[in-house]
């Protein structure tokens, strides 16, 4: 599971949260933006622009832009809402490729970070397996793909534990190699917020930093170390348990004091040590993150392929 | 999961740690004995036999053994205490087989609860999967199996929400069918600590009441219900999100005070409301779960047939 | 896998293509009837009636009705195909069900034979994990429940080398417990045909024997085993080797002279001996059998609940 | 799966015999060595070198050596023997690889070539989940591992289909990314002999080359186009429909005439039309494929590191 800064919590949606519930009165930072959309009565869209250092500074995320849809954690029985999800994603996404494809023949590489054998850490890895690949056929059989279809090849390489090497050396390579014009990444995030579990997709131009190495170098993936735009997708599907304890005190409102901020990280670095290979998820995350790698698979299928709809694209999974 | 009685807490061994914490001094109850062995440096076996009625109500657990192995909680790169915990379960298991099965010829069905399709709830499945089941092959092709070996038969019934019908009812149904001379069940346990996650096996010959129903009409599956002597073995596999919660307040001593089951019971009914269907287990559950499977199978496979070891198994799995 | 019948050929419909290809002129058997229907360009339909014991006798199968659907082998990209195959599916049960079940509140009790180890006989267990189950609904939160929905229940019992009972042991003994009024049972079968692989859904009122047992004393599942009405469904998944090695002989016109049956039976025998474990089955095997799972669980979904359509299956799934 | 030259045959031994079966009286090329050795009642090696223009010409097969390891094809209950087949693969492979390593810190990197999502064809991806994986433990904890531990890294890149990339570019530029001085590819294989499947490890230093591509062009990965040594290993996992249907003409004895080689082509490409993507394998694919996966992650591990042994392996994996 990937994050996307150095700080604890992944999301910069939530980094602003945290800050505007620590102010009084009329909350703004300079050189951060932040504007809502009510999409419909389940789907939010929320897009944080971050224009200058010092916003990047005090919201603890680098320049660019963060847009994340909030959505219902099940869409059992909901078609509709399903569909709108995916449609929604395939347009923010959209606003962030445009600029970055001129041509339908340019090609995006795209990378499922995470470990496929850890359910919850498995959203790359199946997003990938849902995505329309197209560079071969545009190559051996140009003639027989609709127009419109861009060459979109794809990876899931798996996580430092089981390649022994970087995600980054991995998908640079492939970069050098294969030349696309851009890159997007998908990964599981960690999240400070139970509510936000298997709600919230991330979208941003900042690249993402994937988590859960031996030593403490892990290499960012974005614009500066692979050489071309990246598109990093995130969805935090996992607390870990400290999170859970300090949501038990905020419960009995134990740190309405100040000592808040003492009480937290003291629990943090208990639980750190005692429970820090432990994880809290839904019981069905394998059914959740199965949909939620769908809905990120067609977002990506549509906003790629001009002309491309939802009932297209199993014409080429 | 299962629950081996009324109460939160499943273990027996962890009833009478709550009771004895509760008290000052010596510690002890009438109709309930408590025996440990330190099998090893990394096995531990506690014998608590409840005796009378006394007993039984002051520990909310039923008249009856409960046998519980204390292990490490990965046997990777440790072949050898993998072995010995085998072994052990074992002969634990023995010590309450023994009696109530006369005969080599003496049918004993099996039965894994559970829903195989949520990780941390598959331990009845998986343990089901790698059992030496052997009732038809004594019945059709007797010449061509060793002596000593049992007819064993077993299922993986599923659960309440998969089937429809509740466990017991299907258990019992098999049970008047089959008429085995004893009747055995797995299950995933919920445990309120921790520190027990993975590492505890309980043998209790006391039965054991399926979890997650619709209603509460949760039927047990004993020796009563069926009408033969049943033996349950659980494993604690998951906490619920509120459990760590409350050991988050512990952590920092909040509940020092006398406001203790206050607190406790506060941040419960909190946590149940909002995130009653969150787990927390281990990240790499997948394997631990399968390796305890292969403990429990292992074990029921060695005590059931006589003079089958661990390496005769897998001529018949 | 099972077979319908003792002969080596499951489908009825293929016993009545072999005495059709057998004789000259116009063909007819008394006591069989056959009427097809092109529903489509991409179905077709055919009901064998069984009527008498001639009929039987000749064409090897017991005295019944015999569907038979033919479908494309791959729906990907075939939204609507699929969809009006789930709804033929459902029409074609319904004639069967509706003169077996008088109320809404009769109980059906669906058995998913075959084992979910081995992917071309996960056919049964996939169906069963698509299903409404809605018996313990209707029991425990009848007010929750949609009006016209039906106590079903279910169960995927495995084969009789993992349980050591015979699958017939298993759904007698829920049915005497859970008192269906209908049983539904659905198995992959085995074809003598490599074109019906994955084509054909045949729906009988006449019951199933599973296969691959230990010694000869297969169980057949049908209304006199059982006490009550079983319908049978089943889908050709693979053909053994020997079929493959005799298609081989019919390509390159072996047997076109008299020596055909024998020849065949030669190979057969030769090939039984050889490669008696290897069947033959699509690449994708895989993701065909989810698909047509997928069909007859939705196919069973409609039939047996009055007002439900595919899009409200999955509110209760 | 893989072929390792361009013709069906994907063996050196089988294409010597084929030769030798078409001769009378003794056999021998010029340019090519075979010896066998009997290492058990249950393991034959066979090694055949190809050694000049005229031997790689006749055999169809690269220069280069080419080692095969026949073993039963199945290991339940056969610890004795599955142990004696990872020492035997571990010990082939050295002889390959101990000229290319000149120090215990030269990388390896190693690839699982095949689908992960089709059973018989995931060998690959199946050996690269049980390997040590030690390069990052080597670069950033180089004091926890034990000495003689190399580093290796591996990857399981996926088919074209999945990727939209030649396997060869893949492994090609991870190879200049991380400079090994061996690189190691598994790939399941294609046979043109039933009795080859599953019991049969090729290894040989003429590397290989993947298949199941869209168009012609696919890509061999050897020393040439990687630029370091590569082996490959195999295992025979599938055989296709056609060689079945000819095994039935074998069988009775059908081209024993002259017709032969124009029958066999005549079936082959009446089969390969209708029955393409038909595949024959075992029953019980799964845990054969699982088996020597874990025979072949043995080999490779053993062989790789100095002083490790069968039973250290499962600290690293």
């Amino acid at each position: 599971m990937g994050v996307n800064n150095t700080s604890r919590c992944d999301l910069a949606i939530e980094a602003h949260e945290m800050l505007a519930a620590g102010s009084s009165g009329d909350f703004s930072i300079d050189g951060v933006s932040v504007v809502q959309e009510e999409v419909s009565q389940f789907i939010k869209v929320t897009r944080v622009a971050v224009d200058n250092d010092n916003g990047a500074r005090q919201l603890g995320k680098p320049i660019g832009s963060y847009i994340t849809i909030e959505m219902p954690n099940r869409f059992y029985g909901r078609q509709g809402i399903y569909e709108d999800v995916c449609k929604r994603c395939a347009e923010e996404l959209k606003t962030l490729t445009e600029n970055k494809l001129s041509d339908a023949d340019d090609t995006v590489l795209v990378a499922g970070l995470g470990n496929r054998r850890i359910t919850a850490d498995a959203l790359g890895p199946k997003v990938v397996g849902s995505l329309m690949i197209t560079r071969h056929l545009k190559r051996y059989i140009p003639d027989e793909i609709d127009e419109g279809v861009r060459p979109v090849c794809a990876i899931a390489p798996g996580v430092l534990g089981t390649t022994g090497m970087e995600t980054e050396e991995i998908i640079r390579s492939l970069t050098e190699e294969v030349k696309p014009k851009l890159v997007i990444v998908i990964d599981a995030l960690c999240s400070g917020n139970m509510d936000r579990i298997n709600t919230t997709i991330q979208i941003t131009d900042t690249g993402i930093t994937p988590g859960g190495g031996v030593g403490n170098k892990r290499k960012t993936i974005n614009s500066d170390t692979l050489g071309v735009p990246v598109i990093a997708i995130g969805v935090p599907t996992v607390v870990d348990a400290a999170t859970i304890a300090v949501a038990g005190l905020d419960a009995v409102s134990v740190n309405d004091t100040g000592d808040n901020a003492y009480e937290e990280s003291y629990v943090r670095s208990v639980f750190e040590e005692r429970f820090g290979n432990m994880i809290v998820a839904p019981k069905d995350v394998d059914s959740v993150i199965t949909d939620i790698a769908s809905v990120i698979a067609n977002g990506i299928n549509i906003s790629l392929h001009e002309g491309i709809t939802l009932s297209d694209i199993d014409r080429y999974v």
